[in-house]
């Protein structure tokens, strides 16, 4: 884990969630950084994700700290945007920079008030605590239902020296395409200016977080931010942009998988490939159907090669295709050709449906050249248990 | 339970299930009726909804007989095509009808194919046994994961005197609007002719069997089909239709709710209504995504009154609604207030989501008076258990 250079981290326990696990973390970086971000499209949005952009438009792409919460979502209650800016207005002063140079995210249940006391009283404690070495704290204070932090980074050449990224991430339930109930933070010691910063961003979520799912639903406070401080020096130009890209995109791949990995009551984590569709829109809305699929999931839970329920749900999905054309593998075996079955030995293929990681090819002969890559995993009794049981 | 005049019905075990529980069912009008059918828009289509579709055209919409077996889909097989017109074809000379006069159905397990045999073998047997008592026996035989058979029937008077109409359905899992491996067989006695008979049951099924949702998958069977034929010896005239039609909507809404109800895991039978919305398609696309939550059927299925899930899924439907504007009851009690949490006791509110039917009511002020109800049920460990160890 390489930590890029300018940025200092801590976290504490405020008291926000019940069990005395850490739940509040601040992350700064020790000069201005350019900042870019993607939010929730949910129509129902948590105050904090309202005052992100705003201090996003505000600063014009600029930020000094960002301070998260896990424990309660602030969101859906009257009290919701005071605060937030208290939050913001706090970390502010402690830090020494105007308040719209501060982001501000929450996570955990929705319509609870949030006391703003127990993060104002723990911030000067939290400011006075800030080290380089804190990362992978904040990476555990962040996380709700996930059972791992989760971490990923990269050290990417450039003519001029070497640049670093890191980024972290929560998320295990309601993970979806659009980023539901997800926070991620990564920092760069690369100097991007805000505008392109925004657009790398844009591309790498929609490569990324964007192609998992964990069951379909999206939430009210999905965040990513990604801020470019240029702690080593080195900015990126014409030329080391590409390579730049293909770190950041390397980082954000790394940190969607291991959500999809560690959803909730997750056993497998199924990666699922559709080639040959119409379209890239179409290969997109059949790896998201597929995804989704309560059916297929539960399949993929009990190891069962149903590859009849794969080509049922890519078929209600809204694509256009000719089913009879559809190949489709399961760990590299071809289980069904031509939209038939094809002749394969189940007791094996339900053998390679056992291990951690499943692999499932929708192979379209000559829609087109359409290709979408999904992540998600399988829907066990524990998925249910830990959402029914959730606020109990 | 009333059977209308002039039909016999039979069912028997013909080895097509490994289970000895009837599989196959014969329905038969003694004279030729007028007849509608409404099917699966998966773009995966068994044999048995391509060839029912054919012979509708070409009788112009009649029938005389119905043939079902359960246990294997006939569904993404080479020979799929074949043994539905085998049986489709013995079925005819059962009955003395040309072949365009028979329609056939098959639910169960995709891509495995179905022996032919096994049907011809078992048709003398069951035509044989045909008789207007049998009905039950059939409802019986077209179960899958269902729990119970599930019928209903009504009694409609009209100025010449009673017709009758008698329905069964089954469907437990993948059933959502667009009626996943979902059959129905609702018969009539009044004389309707084919054109407004299609008319009449188009119309019944988007008010019943598409507004429920089990598990937000749809098949590639799903199949209902209403005959009509006239052994009342009364036609439904410009008068008595209205009458007509609230009969056949009672009886597929006590049907559609049976399935929603028996849902595979469920516990409990879910109302949701949506009022005030902009339009009655927001109204549904909001009712829809509630009704296809995973995070609010694991809620109800903890007796969880977490409002903030059925807000956040309306707010990541795609309707248009302003959050601030929304009331939330559940089983009549005011738990969110203008999108934000109502003072209520949450004690109360999770003792009476514990009963086996939950209503919830979600009320938009002022956008409009679009509206939609929907039915699903909460989604337990056994849903997850069902469906993992389907064909293990």
């Amino acid at each position: 884990m390489t930590i890029p250079l300018g940025y200092r981290f801590a976290a504490t326990y405020a008291g926000i969630r019940k069990k005395p696990n850490l739940d509040l973390a601040l992350m700064v970086s020790d000069h201005e950084a350019a900042a870019a971000g993607v939010f929730t499209r949910n129509l129902v949005r948590a105050a904090p994700v309202v005052l992100c952009e705003e201090h996003l438009r505000a600063s014009k792409g600029r930020c000094r700290a960002i301070i998260v919460n896990a424990g309660n979502a602030n969101c859906a209650t009257p009290t919701m945007m005071k605060v937030a800016k208290a939050t913001a207005r706090a970390t502010a002063k402690a830090v020494g920079a105007p308040i719209n140079r501060v982001l501000v995210s929450s996570t955990g249940v929705i319509g609870v008030p949030l006391n703003e006391n127990l993060i104002l009283d723990s911030l000067p404690a939290l400011a006075a605590g800030l080290s380089p070495h804190r990362f992978p704290d904040v990476a555990l204070a962040i996380m709700t239902t996930d059972t791992v932090p989760k971490t990923a980074s990269a050290e990417i050449e450039t003519p001029q020296g070497t640049v670093r990224i890191a980024g972290m991430t929560k998320g295990a339930g309601m993970i979806h395409p659009n980023m539901a109930t997800m926070l991620s933070y990564i920092f760069t010691d690369a100097a991007i200016a805000a505008g392109p910063l925004q657009a790398m961003l844009k591309k790498a979520v929609g490569r990324s977080f964007n192609r998992i799912s964990v069951d379909s639903d999206t939430s009210t406070n999905d965040t990513v931010i990604l801020l470019a401080n240029g702690g080593s020096g080195i900015a990126i130009s014409r030329s080391s942009r590409d390579a730049f890209e293909d770190g950041l995109a390397r980082v954000t791949e790394s940190l969607a998988i291991a959500i999809a990995k560690d959803g909730e009551g997750a056993r497998k984590l199924v990666t699922i490939d559709v080639e040959g569709a119409a379209t890239e829109h179409d290969a997109d809305t059949i790896a998201r159907a597929i995804a989704n699929s309560p059916l297929v999931k539960t399949a993929l839970a009990g190891a069962d090669p149903n590859w009849g329920r794969l080509l049922s749900s890519a078929g209600a999905s809204g694509a256009t295709f000719d089913p009879s054309k559809v190949d489709i593998y399961i760990n590299g075996i071809l289980v069904c050709r031509r939209g038939f079955r094809a002749d394969f030995n189940e007791p094996e293929v339900q053998k390679t449906m056992e291990a951690a990681e499943v692999q499932l090819r929708f192979h379209i002969r000559g829609e087109g050249t359409g290709k979408a890559r999904f992540w998600t995993c399988d829907m066990t009794e524990d998925y249910i248990r830990i959402n029914a049981e959730y606020r109990t």
